[in-house]
Formats: structure tokens, C-alpha cells, sequence
């Protein structure tokens, strides 16, 4: 058989499996070694293709399109250290628990360690980061090569998007020449079907979950960012039955659609609440149940971590169960899934509890739904944004100060408005990338951005993608011109070398990143200019900078809490 | 003992050993966990502290500067995504064989796989990709403890600056409070000294070295880029006992200061001359030294696989030896050092095998110097740019064009002039970076560029470098709009999907980029404004933009390899 054709039957192959097994995207940076994949991903129809330049952004776009639409997204590149730029997503996802297929196109084994060019150890690359990996053969026409293949994609599909959901690594190896014969059809398959399933928790655990619940009088549900493609109508129908008050986490995206019914139970405050200690004092309780992953707010870690409950049930579909509080004494191994409408549940919470939290609610409610109205801070322009963003958004937030600001701000509403961010590890790279890939994955609904100067700096990138694909997004960029966060911790009462490490301001804004990229652009310095925030022009990419003070957003969040610490610190008396 | 003093006597220790050791720059980017060892680094006067946001761009830079001067620089992170941005420069480290002491704070073990923020299994976190890890104490008074990490240093130290030099990574956990005492003085050394070694050959390695040499009569010595801080002196003085051709490359740094005596055994246009089917049937030698690093020259290369010398001694500082062709015969386990003078040494060379080299570099060395006078491509900027770099300075060159238009067009000089590129792994990621890096270690030389324009959108985060501290460049950012080398290759045979995969237009260019970060900016569309590059103005750095064609590239080279190769054919007739 013609080298050529082994070459062509072995990476069409490859992408019927991807196809059959349901992956529907691509996003391909550009290189030589990984020519033949990348022109059968070009030539088939069931393939989505995105590009991206710089790979480190091509990783965190892929990782936004996997969220957005639930399923894996392919990623690939040529040798050498195209491939290492991955990494910053591949952690990410695997923290976050989102499928990526990464297939990096590799030289064969003559070409290894030898001082060739483009070739470094590409086995293992992503070392722990990964949920597998695999070394492909070189192609060649032994009669198992296409079969192993074929089976060996739908392994790393499988892998890829089975609870909990990640990365995972496939390193293919092609000799030169590299050029394949062009197709207009896949290969048929020789394997039918795999099936995947969602984790069940055992009668045992079910159980012991439904006795704890009927012997607590005090207890709380938390909610954390949930796990792709989670129904949250399963743990409403639970939070009916229990009537408990459920602390919920913006990036659950359970403060948003809250059907009329559980508006009731739902606690979008508690991080301000929980850092009054009088608050903290009366709050404790006997049970914590507590689904997706940890929050956000570090003062409700600390609740958890000083009060000791007797119960603190994690669900997590992970047996690595997430607890950074490490007082946890129950772990369920579970996916949120029908079990949880068919447990049987008997809610023996006493009323006074959950009036308690609720009333504390509306005291923080109070306070920070008018907090437009007496500041003009960051925290203003973010409240004023999640009070008007239209019906059917979505609002990637970037890590540091937005996703905080946004868990402090965003309160329960019925609208459908949906919060996203890569908490997966927190970092501040890849958060426009991972937003253009969201988006892409949305087509029905208009994505915003909020971020701040640093985060966007350092992921200005992203907006290559926008001349290799048509991208539609507002971008928000608080320019506060530093590492703002750093200001609410005690390094910034280090004023020495404070500004050099922490504030590291650049002084830059981005006018010129706007109008280099054919971005509209729109400034504000005041936020009596809040309104031009939702002004529409004809261009598919917005850039609004706001230019806020680092020390003055500080001083007004500080007053804020000072505000509902007073009422509280009244109210309890 | 208090916390706090213990945190502040064990970060200080870090700090004094990497000094006590040689170590004198640190590259810190800003993160909360790392906040001990940051103001430690800041707060000693014998460090230079350099900072950078972007930590893919800060690994850079600190490579760049490790090259420049020949000594390991620290790089220092938080924990998180943080530390995975640093794999690219880490790769290329190691395969470049650049000494880094990677640094990454870590959460502590209560804080690792329990979904707490900002927290990643940075255990090996960079595989093979380093010489040596080490997961360092969390801080405590044991009486062993500072002893121990002083030492671990020391090794660390070591192991980056033994043959082959190369990264070392150390992740250190850290408790909050974060906040240390600051101290004038660093704690005194209880270590006194460590030793490295060069690598010298065998006495038996010696003496087979020198017998193939006295039975060679037809011989080439080829010379890729050096180990870093080799003295090229060593090899001119074996060059002149041998008086075989020596084919030089440009990253050797042998094509600029070449000494009188030696000038006439440089070779230096063997890529064009080994295009050649008639020329290279007639090169072939019994012999082939080869020294430093694999060449770029993939003719070359070529040569050397068809040919298969009956001796093809390879000396190289690792065991693991670079041969890509696979045709070697012989390993020599050596730095480039004094054992070259001592070594016995007799040539019984042809001497109509030296002139046969003679004449063919004469021939396309013509054509390549009338280049500029006949072309307007990018070729010609690089060619004119060559001959006019003042005295004392370093051209940084990007990987894919640039750096096969330097190795084509730089031809041996007496001047002082300078080349250096990533040619680890070849990357077109973090070159600006490097070259920041670069600059930084030699203070007393003017630092040039080259880039196409593909790499520079790379990093284009370089430039935040230049917020952060002073930087002096000049940035000639070749622009042909999307990845020119590949119209070299076949993969521009297949019109349907050539661009979309390969050429990848962005119809970008760079005057937004200069005005934001305050550069000089210069736009040259013809070949007739060149004297513009080195016209000066008072800023520090400058950015030169230079547009030309794929197409024309492609074409203008083929017509010089075409010429020579004509005029090569007449004359072996």
C-alpha cells in the first residue's frame, strides 16, 4: 500500500471515530507536523474547525467551546513546544473538570532526542494534568492499526467526558512526506456505539444521606459551581422537600431562572454575612450539604472550617472529594442526577433557622441593591451591569476581583442570566479566550466579558482569534490599573516594595488594542457614563474600559460590609 | 519560635544560598502565595530584581537573560496556572540547555486536591522537562531544616549549571500569614563551596579522535550553536592545526570575529551549495567532526544521512548525543575546552578537497553579497540589515524564516557582530521575550531583533516587560503576513485549505502595538526606505516594520539557490 494512503486511511480514521463517538469541534493551530490531521479535520463536513495562532489561547478557546456546548473539544498542534503552551488550559480543565481531546502531532521515534528540530519528549507531557494519555503508532497497514485506532478514540472520548470530566492526551507521530489524499466521505465504522454513564450513589449512601436529613433541625445546603451539563431542576425539586436555606454560589448558575417557588430558600449574601462574626456566631448548624465545587467566598470556607458541623456531607463525582475546610464527614460519590428526586427525604428543619438566614438576606439585600446609588466604584458598574443585562446573557467573569465582585453583587432573580468562569485553578490567564470559546458554543444568547487590566493584558491574544473566525462579545475591562485584589490583603501594608510586586500598574489602557483588532470602543471614567455600557453599535466586538482607583474600590467594598455589619451587629443584639 | 520569624529566616535562607551560589537576577511575577519569597528577592540588594505579569513571557525573559550571561536565573511564581505558563520557556531550557532555577510557591498539603483555590498538583509539575525537582519543607524550626534547604540550593544550583546546563524546579509550600520581617543583612553561609565540572574526554576518546584525524584525507568539521560560555578560541585553534573546511553556522557565533588566519577554512554558504545534487555528490569525506548543537541547515542534515562518512564523530556535553541522521560513529563525551589545544593532533587533508569547498563558497558567497543589488524581499532587508548591524551588536533571530535567512545571508565576518535564537525546540513562542531577556546581560552591546510577523503577535506581551523595567531594543518585525515558511513546503501545493491551516493571514499591523507601548514606530513597503533602519531617534525602543510578500520571499530564494546552483553546474563540469 502507497505510503500516502496509509497516511490518509490512518488520519481519516482518527476523525470518523472523533466523529462517531459525538465530537463536533476542532480548534488547530498552525505547524508542519501536524499537516495531515489538520487537512482531514479541514476536509470534513461533521467537523467544526477554529484557529488560533498562539496555542496557549487556541487551549483556553477550546476549553470555553467544551463548556459552553457540555461535550469535548478536540485541540490540535504540531511538535515541540506549540504543545507545552497548552498546559495553563490542560490544568485548567482538569481542575475545572472539562472534557479536551489534545492531539499533538509528534516526530517519530529517529527524530526524538537526537537534537532534530521541533522535537521534545512529548510522552507524558501534561504529567497528572491529564486523565490519560497515549503514544499512537507510527501509520502503517497492519491489519489491527485502523481497528486499534478507531477503538482507541473512542477510549479517549470515553475517558474524556466520564465523571469526573478533563483532559486527555493523544500524541501522534507521522513520518514525511505528510500530504494525504483528499476525501469527501469518512471511513465506516467497525464499532457501534460506547456508552458512558453518570455516577449513582449506592442504596447505602442514599440512605445515610435521608437519615441525616430527617435528624436535622439546623441545616444548609451549598451550592458550588456545578458540573457540566448538571440539570438543576434535580436539586431544586430536593431543595422544595427540604426547605432549608441554600447558600448559592453565582457560578452555580442557580441565582439566575430560580423558579418562583424555591425563591424563598435561596441565600445569595452570605459572603458579606459571614463576615460579621456575630452573623457566624448564631448561624452554626447540625448539617452541610454541599454540591459542585467549593466556593467562592473564603469567609464561608471559613465558616465551615471554625463551626465543625456534626454532618458535613460532600456530593462530588469525584471520589477526590473537594473539602478545603477538611471538616468533612461524609462523601458521597455521586453525579446530580434523578436520585435525588426519588431519595426519600423528611425535612425536620425548625422554621426559626431558616427565617433567620432569610431575614439576614434581606438585610444584605437591602444594602447592596443600593449600592449604585451611594458609590461609584467597580462594585457600582458591576451592580448597575447585573441589574441590566438583558434577558438570555451570559456573563464570563475573569478570575481575581470580578468573580468575587459578581458573587457579592449578583442577587436571585428570576431572569435568565448565567455566570461563568474558569475556577477550575483561578488563574487570571485565558479568560478572554475561554470567553470567545463560550460564546461560540452560545449561539442564541449574547455573551459579556467583565475583566480587569491585568487578566486582559495577559490574555490580549485572544483577540487574534477574531481574524481567523467571526467572534461576537462585549468586553468590560475594569482598568484599575494593577493587581487590585492584592489590595484587600495584608502584603499592601508592605508599601516598600508593595506597588513593584503586587500593584505592578502598567499604565497602559486600550484604545489601541480596539482599534488594532476592529473593536468599537467606548471609555469610561465616571460612572455617570454607566449607560454607554449597553449602547449598541453595528460592530460584533465591544471594548468598554472603565478606569477605576484600586484604593478607592477597597474603601467602598469596606463600607458596604461595614453597612450590613452595623444592621446585622443591631439586628441580633 | 514565632511564625513569622521562622517564614522570614527560611525565605532569606533561599535567598542567600541562590547568592552565596552565583546566582544574581530573579524574575518574579505577582501572586499571593509566593509573597514571602518576592519581598525576600526585593529586599536584597545583592539580586536584580526583574518583573514581568505574564509568567509564559517572564520564563522568557529569564532564559534569555540566563543566555546572555551564562548563569542561572531564578524565575519565581505563585501557585496555580501560574507555574504551567512557564512549561514553553522550561521546554526550550532544556533542550536549549539554558540553566533556570524555577521557583513555584505552593498552597500546603492541606490545601493540594481538596478543590481549594489557586491550588494544582505542582509536584514534577514540569515531567522531564527539568534536571531535578524538589518539593521543598513547609517552614518549621527543626534544627535540620535551614541547614537542608541551604544545601538543596546549592545542589540545585549545581545541577543547573552542570553539562548539559539546563532547568531545575523547586516548589515551595507556604502557610499564611504571608508576611514577613524585613532584614538588611542575609544570613551567613555555614556551606562554603561548590565545585562544577567541565566534561573532558577520555584518554582513549583522545587518542581514537586523534588517529581518525591523521587518517582523514578528505574531512569537514561542522560547528552548531555552542554550549553556553564556550570559548570559541579552543575550536579556532584546532581549526588551524586541521585546515579543514569548517562549516560554520551562524548561531556558533563563529561567522563574526572570525580570526585572519582561520578566515579561509569558514564555509559558510554550505545550505546553498548542499541544494546542489551535483555539488553535494562530489562534497562527500571520510570524515565529519561536528561540535555544539544539530545545525538548522536541513541540507546540510541531508548530506550528512546520504552520505554516511566513515567516521562521523559527534562531541557533545551529553551523553545523550544530537544526531539526527543517525549516521554517527562515534560519541565523545566532552565540553568544548582546553583538551582541543593538548590533544595531539596531525591533518594529512587533501588539500584539493579544501580548495574544491574554497571555490563552491566563493562561488555562492557572490551571488549571496549581490543579492540585495537584484532582490527587494524580505532576503534583501536581511542581507542589508547584515552588512550595516554597527559593530558590537547582538541580533536575536526568530525561529521558522528568520533564522534561515540569517544562516543563508550572514557570511564570516571579522566584524563583531552576534547571533542568537531558541533553538532548543525551535519555537516561534516567546522570542520578543528572550530578546528582552537577552538584552538585559549585555549592557555594553546594542540588541537587534528579528521576528516575522506570526512570532511577534506571539508575545506580543513581551512589551509589558518594558512597564516594568527600562528595556533598549530595536524590534524588525518582518511582516508577510501569516506563517511564510510554510510556502516552502508541499503543504502549499493543496490550494483548498492552504491559507485557512498554513498561511493564516491576520492582515495585522503593528503601529497600534508601538503607540501603546510608547515605542518608535517605522513602516518600510519598499526595499528603497531600508536606510531608515538604522536611522536613530531618542527613544530606546524601536519598532521597524517591514512588509513584504509571501509569494515574492518564495520566489526571490529560489532564483539565488537557482543562480548558484546554475553557476556551481558549469563550474563541476
Amino acid at each position: 500500500m502507497s505510503e500516502r494512503k496509509i497516511l490518509t486511511d490512518y488520519v481519516y480514521q482518527i476523525v470518523a471515530s472523533l466523529v462517531q463517538n459525538g465530537v463536533e469541534d476542532a480548534v488547530i493551530s498552525p505547524g508542519s507536523r501536524s499537516t495531515p490531521l489538520a487537512y482531514a479535520f479541514a476536509s470534513t463536513k461533521e467537523m467544526n474547525v477554529y484557529r488560533q495562532v498562539d496555542e496557549r489561547s487556541a487551549a483556553f478557546f477550546a476549553l470555553g467551546l467544551a463548556k459552553s456546548k457540555a461535550k469535548p473539544v478536540v485541540l490540535l498542534c504540531t511538535s515541540g513546544t506549540a504543545a507545552a503552551n497548552y498546559f495553563p488550559a490542560i490544568v485548567e480543565a482538569k481542575y475545572a473538570r472539562v472534557p479536551l481531546i489534545v492531539i499533538t502531532a509528534d516526530r517519530p521515534h529517529e527524530l526524538r532526542e537526537v537534537g532534530a528540530p521541533q522535537a521534545i519528549n512529548q510522552l507524558d507531557l501534561y504529567g497528572k494534568h491529564v486523565k490519560w494519555f497515549a503514544e499512537f503508532p507510527i501509520p502503517d497497514d497492519h491489519s489491527q492499526t485502523l481497528p486499534f485506532i478507531e477503538r482507541h478514540v473512542a477510549r479517549a472520548v470515553g475517558i474524556a467526558n466520564t465523571h469526573p470530566f478533563g483532559p486527555v492526551h493523544m500524541n501522534v507521530p507521522f513520518r514525511e512526506p505528510l500530504l494525504i489524499d483528499f476525501r469527501d466521505e469518512l471511513p465506516k465504522s467497525t464499532f457501534s456505539a460506547r456508552y458512558n454513564s453518570s455516577v449513582t450513589p449506592s442504596t447505602e449512601a442514599m440512605n445515610a444521606l435521608s437519615s441525616i436529613i430527617r435528624e436535622t433541625k439546623r441545616g444548609i445546603i451549598v451550592i458550588g459551581e456545578l458540573a457540566l451539563g448538571t440539570h438543576p431542576a434535580y436539586l431544586w425539586s430536593l431543595i422544595r422537600k427540604l426547605k432549608w436555606p441554600v447558600l448559592v454560589e453565582s457560578l452555580s448558575n442557580m441565582r439566575g431562572n430560580v423558579p418562583e417557588d424555591c425563591m424563598e430558600y435561596v441565600i445569595a449574601t452570605y459572603d458579606a454575612l459571614l463576615k460579621s462574626e456575630e452573623f457566624k456566631k448564631r448561624a452554626g448548624c447540625d448539617t452541610v450539604i454541599r454540591f459542585g465545587a467549593q466556593p467562592v467566598s473564603k469567609f464561608l470556607t471559613i465558616f465551615l472550617t471554625e463551626m465543625q458541623p456534626a454532618n458535613y456531607v460532600v456530593i462530588d463525582e469525584d471520589p477526590l472529594f473537594r473539602d478545603s475546610s477538611s471538616v468533612s464527614t461524609h462523601s458521597i460519590h455521586a453525579s446530580i442526577g434523578s436520585w435525588l428526586e426519588e431519595m426519600e427525604v423528611h425535612s425536620s428543619i425548625e422554621e426559626e433557622y431558616r427565617i433567620f438566614w432569610q431575614s439576614a438576606e434581606r438585610i444584605a439585600m437591602k444594602h447592596i441593591q443600593a449600592y449604585s446609588g451611594q458609590e461609584k466604584d467597580e462594585g457600582a458598574f458591576v451592580q448597575y451591569l447585573l441589574e441590566h443585562l438583558p434577558e438570555k446573557s451570559d456573563l464570563f467573569v475573569s478570575n481575581s476581583m470580578p468573580v468575587r465582585d459578581i458573587d457579592t453583587f449578583l442577587l436571585p432573580t428570576k431572569r435568565d442570566i448565567q455566570i461563568f468562569a474558569n475556577r477550575g485553578a483561578n488563574g487570571i490567564d485565558g479568560v478572554i479566550s475561554t470567553a470567545f470559546g463560550f460564546s461560540k458554543g452560545r449561539r442564541d444568547r449574547e455573551t459579556y466579558l467583565l475583566i480587569g487590566d491585568l487578566a486582559a493584558l495577559h490574555d490580549i491574544n485572544a483577540f487574534l482569534l477574531t481574524r481567523y473566525q467571526p467572534c461576537n462579545m462585549t468586553v468590560i475591562v475594569l482598568n484599575n490599573d494593577g493587581g487590585g485584589i492584592f489590595s484587600y490583603l495584608s502584603q499592601a501594608t508592605v508599601k516598600e516594595y508593595y506597588e513593584d510586586l503586587f500593584g505592578t500598574p502598567t499604565a497602559l489602557q486600550f484604545h489601541d488594542v480596539a482599534h488594532m483588532y476592529g473593536m468599537d470602543y467606548v471609555m469610561m471614567k465616571e460612572f455617570d457614563e454607566r449607560e454607554k455600557l449597553f449602547e449598541k453599535s453595528g460592530r460584533p466586538l465591544r471594548l468598554i474600559e472603565i478606569m477605576t482607583n484600586r484604593g478607592e474600590n477597597v474603601e467602598a467594598h469596606r463600607r458596604l460590609w461595614q453597612q450590613i455589619h452595623s444592621e446585622l451587629k443591631e439586628w441580633l443584639l
